[in-house]
């Protein structure tokens, strides 16, 4: 089947109060058309339509994909206006679904079941059944369930009030139909606009046949107009990926309290404690252990690695048994051998340490390799920077880097080395061999400190 | 209309099991009856009166203001007979306002309808449609929908039970009965109290109109009386906040886990990660970014600044497109100039940071000032204090610090200086020079190091 | 009376999807049977009898105590089966209590209701009203309300499906009983094993009395089978913490974001801010207050301290006034006297800090002690590990440890004496005496510095 599907994405979005197009408000840090793409691009379509309008160019540089047709919709005349605006395109698809842009949590699977069950020749709705479907259209049926119309909250009677199955817009419009449809199509209404749900009144005229598909909720067909509804839709798509990782056999301290902007892969028996932040592409192998306010992006962390409460771990790939934290950022290049430790208000930047290593106290280490159980002490530095160019500092394996050493790159401290503490290593240190750079104390007896005035 | 306001504020709050007086307990950090207090103002009455009676003097002193009266009820014996105590100071008053100190949600808004529906010359009674009105008092209104009584629960018969609009206490006097209804008032009742809610009775029976004003919701006339009325009153508050900010056009990745505790002032385009804490006075402008758990109290935020995650900002003025975290606390005097970058395990206090001036790395910059475009490496100490005084210090422009400088204040580095890594500068660096103040290094080979004894 | 109690933890958990027994899944940190154990131990049994089966080696290491007689059910071949498994042991007990190592949020006062009602002679059931029973067994009652049989869902009628009774499973068997009834059990059914269940038929059939004790709510008879169900558990339980809390008299703002993990004893009028974790052993004086995002472990805080946000506490002893954080992190063997402070980047470890001393900023003191009112300047190291062993670095009172100072342990900083900004201290520096070890400073003028090139 010849498929197209159309998403709608050219309203302004007023109530938003914003500068940015309405479908380009981040759910989970990824624009709700992203969304609302994803879910098309899952049905392999022949081609996707995205009907831009009010800051067409920032959605289009944005959202930028060779799959998909950008058209642009001029005026805003209504949603049969807007799908109308692709039909030059639409020509020779068996079924064109229509999507919209700021109705991000579609699932696949559902949008699968509307086409399938509208085919090429029917007209597919998707209904849903609502608690309260005040503001929607009903879904009006004759005796025998076939969908006669939809009739508008305003134009409803006190019996068609009661109808909970409310319309989506959401639907598969059979590719014959479409051109001769939408042409017919007429802005006689108060609106004076092109509603694209008078198609259910085209199809029953002419004895087309109407298949309803029901969505699994509401919250999958939601849309957000303002921010209060965007934090709705959030908290939503959140509560669904907590679902899945639990489902997955992930130990959440509370599935509220878990933040997930992007792809999380699990192994098992994996604890997540409380408010944590999961952005990006994040591996997660057996028996890690996430400890509380710890935000993590892009990266892999190994089996029985254990990240302790308030870290921040970014673009860094952890091996087994590593631990982290409390309080350590690793920033994008790290890279932590078997067994490693990084602690408390350490920094760690393009370094790659060795098994067993450890860097446990107040340390910068970047641009750094660091050998198979060397020991940096608290308060290291390296000086990688010179204010133009970054250097490198290699410590060997078994090293002990004393408290308080500056490591001036680029330098070189030898396998079993040793700095003394408080050093500042600028030249390189042999094998085993200690580098010490510091001055000789003294002591001045009867020391007069400044004294606060009496008062 | 001369408008008076009584708020009773004598209870203990025994069911508070606290040693601080029960109006005093805070929601969203301050005191309820200083939220009772603003609301009051709305008004702009001609006074204030305040009952206080346990914990007086602490009340009176944490709330001193010119425009309230403290009037003392020595003994506590109801209602009536708390607002009876301001009776000499409420001569001439047109009307006067009932309020409660540990009701503090009630809206302006409300207290205004309240106020305008009942006047100088009708008893004005504040109620509510309750889900569950158990334990309240019920307004029996006539066939003609006037109000008739309040029945107290343990007096109510089957019919008046099934009542749901439920009195919140809340009431407007009419300033030419109050010295003669609360004269009126008896104690003659189980609890031995005088009860101001007589006054109803007084009203119907000499024919004075009763009019009634709707609260918007059960919740804004909540009270506390203990500590999980205290927490439930304290998210009901913190909902309303992020509902005002997302009405404005914030985007909050969580609506509830965001605490606000003062006033926040905002521009477009704002967006709030989860679990961030905003205290005091403060301003975001346009396109502020803050990430995930951060505290900010008292500051203002630049169009465009990015505040990463795990920051704590006080008493700090950040211009445009600065980048501050994660794990930056700016403390009060702290000003960064536009592009200024504070990075993590950074404090700073009293430091005024220049346009693009970097202090990226585990470093303390207190009583100092940065020049534009000045970089400060990993580990940077201004030494200010010397026991008894702080002293500053400055670095020019486009200075370079190199990592695990000491800055021994008073010592100003000049514009374009540079200090060597790992050096104690404690006299000044004049232009463009390099200070540089540590020892040389020494290898020595074969070090021996302590060994881990065999066993 | 002789009482026994068996629990049944026997069960594989396989939607659990984990490599660890059902039973040993945590709630607040500690395993589901542990919690089990904890309510069977309250009501002082004889002997506790715990059924195992999958894992069962893991289950009797991780919870070894010599109170509990470990059974080992081969096959799982139903309820009925696991009890019969303990009855060698059971012979001469008066009262046999059956649990469940996966239902862990039993109140022992329930128990001891359903223990006392059911006596020595009768069979007692704990049932609860559901607010939807679909899957439960209903308890069916005869006109006169005596408990005539359980009938599942799947064998239920209409008028029997409309019954909110559910069985809970918890029972106290007679122990004359015991023997007789568990040899009678069937295994002739649909899955082919032997139902505990079936008791109460045999009960009614012999004309023993049936007993009923109602759980208080649905909550405390909750097990978990996923992880989903475990995650709500810990909400629950995590709710009943908060909610115990605020009962003493403890303020907490937002009694949904409080997770405690072991034991909290209280004094008066404490304040606990959002997203807290408390694990273990925590007391807390009067007038404590902790500040957001704070994790506290193992720790005594004395009155009027104030942990500030970020901060990470654990085996550490705080006397009263005491200040930390934020981003303090106190590990265990801290001990602080009275109005001590430590500040932000600070790490501790075994460290006995006197009264009024401050360690304010980004320092590491470990294996110290720093005498009354000593001032640590920010960026001081305690180098206290040669690689193999940990030395001790002695602080006098009314010592100044200049900023960024290096003391090489074993070192003694005398009382009153001052160590110079920068410092490498590897010799003890005498009562009032500076210690001094830096280089002098030289300034080279003109410095090129690396200049990016031009491109």
């Amino acid at each position: 089947m010849n498929l197209h599907v159309v998403i709608l994405a050219a309203g302004q979005g007023t109530r938003m109060r914003s500068a940015l197009p309405k479908v380009l408000h981040p759910i989970a840090g990824k624009p709700m058309l992203a969304h609302v793409l994803d879910c098309a691009r899952a049905m392999q379509p022949a081609r996707i339509h995205v009907v831009i309008g009010h800051g067409a160019e920032r959605v289009r540089e944005q959202l930028a994909a060779a799959d998909i047709n950008w058209v642009v919709q001029a005026e805003q005349l209504g949603t049969g206006h807007a799908v109308a605006q692709a039909l030059p395109q639409l020509i020779g698809a068996d079924q064109v679904l229509v999507l919209y842009g700021d109705v991000p949590l579609l699932k696949p699977s559902t949008l699968q079941k509307l086409s399938e069950q509208a085919g090429s020749a029917a007209l597919g709705l998707l209904t849903v059944k609502m608690r309260d479907p005040t503001g929607y259209g009903r879904i009006v049926r004759d005796i025998a369930g076939r969908v006669q119309s939809i009739v508008e909250q305003k134009d409803a009677d006190a019996e068609q009030l009661q109808i909970r199955e409310g319309n989506t817009g959401i639907m598969a419009l059979p590719g014959s139909q479409v051109n001769n449809w939408l042409s017919s199509l007429s802005s006689d209404n108060a609106q004076g606009e092109y509603y694209l749900t008078d198609v259910v009144a085209l199809a029953v005229d002419q004895g087309i046949a109407v298949e309803v598909a029901h969505a699994a909720d509401e919250e999958e067909v939601l849309g957000a107009n303002n921010r209060q509804q965007l934090a709705t839709l959030e908290r939503i798509y959140q509560g669904r990926q907590a679902e899945r990782l639990m489902a997955a056999g992930v130990t959440l301290a509370d599935p509220a309290r878990l933040d997930v902007r992007g792809e999380v892969s699990v192994g098992q028996d994996i604890s997540i404690d409380v408010n944590v932040v999961l952005e990006g592409k994040i591996v997660l192998a057996n028996d890690v252990v996430i400890g509380p306010n710890c935000v993590l992006k892009d990266c892999v962390i190994g089996a029985g690695s254990v990240i302790r409460s308030f870290s921040h771990i970014e673009g860094a790939e952890l091996a087994e048994h590593c631990e982290v934290g409390p309080y350590a950022r690793l920033r994008p290049g790290t890279s932590l051998a078997s067994e490693a430790r990084i602690g408390n208000f350490v920094e760690t930047k393009k370094a790659v340490i060795g098994p067993g290593a450890k860097i446990n106290h107040l340390s910068y280490v970047g641009d750094a390799s660091v050998g198979a159980r060397a020991n940096v002490g608290a308060g290291t530095i390296t000086c990688n920077y010179d204010g133009v160019n970054k250097h490198h500092t290699h410590i060997g394996a078994n090293a002990f880097i004393g408290s308080n050493t500056a490591l001036v790159a680029p330098v070189n401290v030898g396998d079993g080395a040793t700095t003394a503490a408080g050093s500042v290593i600028n030249q390189d240190v042999p094998e085993t061999a200690l580098g010490v750079a510091r001055a000789r104390q003294r002591n001045i007896s009867g020391w007069k400190r400044p004294v606060k005035p009496a008062n």
